[in-house]
């Protein structure tokens, strides 16, 4: 593969992030320091520990912790002599003071997420982050439900505050490989940070999108052990190391390792093997985010309406992470337009 | 997508003959016909009904299938009213008594597989099929195992026995994206039938492959629903679709309906979620035949070896489906050397 750069590739790791929708937020502080270590030891670049909803998402809205999600950081971090732990911070959200806290504990990277049309909502947490001597990068979430010229422009945003790299973020796992590439060749041509790109599998895409943006010159990278994400999970990290290797890309990753990990330490954790099924290839198909899936089942046996239905109309009116509520109303309308 | 052909592209469901491999051949008679029921309501265009190794390959060697498969072929062309019902054959495996016995009851195509150096095999079974009338294509397995000049050669006689199209079958899942299309751009090139593909997903590439396959004018495209195959499974059916659908290829086939029956109707009889675990990762990685699993890891227990270092060592001799005696040598060897 030609890449369109010539920065190293760093993996980021989100099974203990991602992966918290896929069990509930109930990780143990047992299981994240066998995974961390594992990782540490296979090693991973960095490995984020947060809430699924990033820092303070433990919330009854969001889904509670089983574990305060500081005290899943700190057992990451005594695990770590290589790997960095990284957070993520929604603002809104998660808070500074929930930032100051994780760094304390040893965080050593921030991502701030927000909507892809939310880009200065991330001013202050990124500032903040780059004076506690954090790397602190941008998180552009839904990438797919906003124009290619609005993408770069709240990317601009996100740079202009110290972002040291802007991720394209495929929250609903439903960009095609050209959109990708478009996305990631247009942030290159305007940005001088970093490019990252976060998958989703819904389409089973995942993979073929991450090679292409790494083809157009993403450098930072998400993957995660045995697609342990949210809905249908994220590019399969052990798949993807193979990957580049066979491409003779040569990350400094363990591949032995991190599929023996990937067996005997993250697989007997999850509560399901995440799967392309009706709800997660409705979403990826629909363009909606991962979510909205439980809210759409719970609305659509209340209002006798297939779920799919209802994650389509919010594609249509594209709705964001925080408008849960709006689910209902859809489900109500639907029904009322039988 | 610019496609390089004009031609429809024509989808085979494979879950009811590769998928055999991941039941261990247990389908019942009622299984057969609920999937082929509702595939033919999707408005599938081919569905294979054979055991995992084609007819005739209900042996102690490949494994007893619970019902003649004959039953299960007869059973699924009650059931189509407008799919076809297709049939594998092996050479070597199968017979021509078999084929015409298919034939007989129904089934109106043929794939002739044999491994991607030895087409000239399949010159009787190809002859045979064309007279009696049905539909007969070639089927080169490992396909990444020959230099493409080779690849092109042996699809060459394929099509100069009456072969219709001829399959470039990423048996081991090992194939990259851009393997795939110096592939079937060679053979496009080359030949004036048709060109098809089949992927298997241990890389977590098969859609990848798949797109970049019908990209370069593969017009025959094999998935699985619910991945419903051998190893880590093939390109999922029901995602395939979707992306197609989202591309604005539109080939006929119901996606709901095809959601639906994946969900409701397949995902009930599978006996485990396909994923891509160490064994199907190992043997994407090693490029060896995903029917070497259970032996490699059998002959691993045995001599105290690594089945990721049998299957890798297999890859390097290019051994072929048949010849999981060879197993248990190099795993003896392997443990000499130790």
């Amino acid at each position: 593969m030609k890449r369109n750069s010539t920065e190293p590739i760093q993996i980021t790791e989100v099974c203990l992030r991602d992966g918290s929708h896929a069990v509930a937020h109930q990780f143990t502080v047992e299981q994240v320091r066998a995974v961390t270590r594992a990782l540490d030891e296979a090693g991973m670049h960095y490995i984020e520990v947060s809430h699924g909803d990033g820092l303070g998402g433990s919330t009854l809205q969001y889904g509670r912790s089983l574990v305060d999600e500081m005290k899943l950081i700190e057992a990451a971090v005594e695990q770590c002599s290589q790997s960095r732990i990284a957070v993520l911070l929604i603002p809104g959200i998660g808070t500074v003071h929930e930032l100051k806290q994780a760094h304390s504990l040893g965080a050593k990277l921030v991502r701030v997420a927000t909507h892809v049309t939310e880009a200065d909502v991330s001013a202050q947490h990124i500032h903040f982050a780059r004076e506690l001597g954090m790397e602190a990068l941008g998180f552009l979430m839904m990438a797919h439900s906003a124009p290619i010229d609005v993408l770069v422009e709240q990317a601009k945003l996100m740079e202009s505050y110290g972002a040291q790299a802007v991720y394209v973020t495929d929250s609903a796992g439903t960009l095609l490989p050209e959109e990708v590439r478009a996305r990631v060749r247009a942030l290159r041509s305007s940005l001088s940070c970093e490019i990252g790109f976060h998958a989703h599998n819904n389409l089973s895409l995942a993979m073929a999108n991450t090679l292409v943006a790494i083809e157009e010159g993403a450098t930072r990278i998400d993957g995660s052990v045995r697609c342990l994400g949210a809905g249908a999970g994220n590019t399969q990290t052990e798949a993807l190391i193979a990957v580049l290797q066979r491409m003779d890309m040569h990350l400094g990753i363990d591949l032995y390792k991190l599929m023996d990990l990937a067996e005997e330490v993250v697989a007997p954790i999850m509560h399901r093997v995440p799967e392309i099924n009706k709800g997660s290839l409705s979403m990826g198909y629909a363009g909606v985010y991962s979510s909205f899936l439980l809210h759409a089942e719970r609305a659509g046996k209340r209002f006798g309406i297939d779920p799919r239905d209802i994650l389509m109309e919010l594609g249509r009116r594209k709705a964001v992470g925080g408008q849960e509520d709006m689910i209902l109303d859809v489900a109500a309308s639907l029904h009322k337009n039988q």
